[in-house]
């Protein structure tokens, strides 16, 4: 046992029921989840909206970790002030420091089990890295997007989101519970021979890089015009080649896709994406190697609570 | 065209998306649905509720229509306003009245395009008989549930509920759209038969009559202690034989079904149960030779509208 502490957190967004109720059922059934020797602190995001069964109540919590919002003088919305409480409770000077930070979700999109990461922080990509060569699952690379900031894990020196579909909000299903499990303690296996020097890392990682979002089509006055085209709905990590049917109207016509290259969508119909004008988002794959800058960045991270 | 006008009604529930876009697409073409000659009012059940993408705000429209509420001399909440909007506008002695209203749903559950149909109204099973003769669909009759009243069909002389699923909540997806739309296109062609006289009615009705509904095993807190079994969940409708496993908890445990008859389970998992404390409902399938009483009592509800 090192004195890293390991941030847990599950219902972020507040209809994300499965990691929440994995939480509840290890709080008195410790040898549900291997923790690998780590000390874990497993943290409810947004207690108020998982309460309620929604995903927020004033503002997506997964927004909310901006600096002009956490440093703004006059009091904000509730998820402003969660995001605050959870920075000083947990957060890497918090009460109860923490400095690596996985935050566990759903969604309706068929993603499977996958992982976010957000910008190329280099500790992030050696963690994923070594995620991956151990599930094989696909990682996400979330970054230069405007319109999408402010998310938790970038307000821990290191830190991933663990996402897993598809589900509808408010259901709980044994089958995505077990990946959530598999993909906890997959994390905390890689974190745990980091710091016991047993980690062997893989040659590369492969990576979706972020290239943008796609909306609906849209009628003049906002209502949507089209549907997602059946034949990509479920269909995520799949390359969308040139000229495929993405869009189905009412009247059936079909919308194509309009590029000259491919590129392989996620969240793909994220019930909770409507309103962010997301039908899904598009990425590039490709294969990076694991750098040494990386690995180095991830070690620093992980030792700082042993120094302290 | 006669003088019956067909009460359409979708986004009683607002975050059932799928409805309520294809009145809107439908609304700038006519041509989307035949109404077979027959004078159709769409309506959005719950406009505030759909506006902002939940269920209900104060409470389930679809559980407002009870007689207590109806005719409270205080005013409740925004629902029962509604409710009581609703049958001024368009109940039976409302101001564009209709004495037939088809509510339409979807269902995170499995329940594929089925009807739902409350008490033993004659009227009811006649209609319901008609639209099972032509697409073949499940209907599950809901009776005798102390717990589960006042649904808005109800308070129309007759009426029934199109289900359709699974679809997660505030998803549009085009093959839910185009199974509303075949199922409200069956609906007024069997309609519109009964008016012009050409209807044939089938010999028998397939139901599933209600038998009660079954929550998930708590925590003495109130907890959920177990999911629904991977082996049950997307079998809607496909009978449960004794002992079968139905609830799987966190250590993989199995809870089985304690029954000495099998059972046909609908609404598995449906999200918006789970404050309901309904895991799923039973039912038991009968057959039912269509009665002269029920055909008599739809023709006299259809050409009401016709004398007035």
């Amino acid at each position: 046992m090192t004195g890293l502490k390991v941030l847990l957190v599950a219902g972020t967004h507040g209809n994300e029921i499965n990691g929440p109720w994995l939480f509840e059922q290890w709080e008195g059934r410790q040898e549900l989840i291997d923790t690998h020797g780590l000390e874990t602190v497993c943290v409810i995001g947004n207690p108020a909206a998982f309460e309620v069964g929604r995903r927020y109540l004033d503002r997506d919590l997964n927004r909310s970790f901006k600096k002009e919002l956490l440093e703004a003088s006059a009091h904000i919305d509730l998820e402003v002030d969660r995001a605050n409480e959870l920075l000083a409770l947990y957060g890497p000077r918090g009460r109860v420091p923490s400095q690596l930070a996985i935050d566990i979700h759903s969604t309706t999109s068929a993603m499977g089990c996958s992982l976010v990461i957000y910008g190329r922080r280099p500790a992030d990509l050696a963690l994923a890295s070594l995620i991956q060569a151990r599930l094989g699952l696909p990682v996400y690379l979330h970054e230069g997007d405007a319109s999408q900031k402010g998310f938790l894990v970038e307000a821990w020196p290191c830190g991933l989101v663990i996402e897993i579909g598809p589900v509808p909000q408010g259901v709980l299903d044994a089958i995505i519970v077990e990946q959530t499990r598999l993909a906890i303690n997959a994390c905390l296996e890689s974190i745990a021979e980091v710091i016991s020097g047993a980690v062997v890392y893989p040659e590369r990682l492969i990576v979706h890089l972020h290239l943008g979002s796609m909306d609906f089509p849209r009628h003049p006055n906002g209502q949507l015009a089209a549907c997602l085209h059946p034949s990509i709905v479920g269909n995520d990590w799949r390359p969308l080649e040139p000229n495929s049917p993405i869009f189905l109207r009412a009247d059936g016509e079909i919308v194509h896709f309009c590029s000259e290259k491919s590129a392989v969508p996620v969240f793909i119909n994220e019930a909770a994406y409507l309103e962010k004008n997301i039908a899904m988002s598009l990425t590039r794959r490709e294969i990076w190697q694991v750098e040494e800058s990386w690995i180095e960045n991830l070690h620093e991270i992980v030792a700082i609570n042993e120094i302290n």
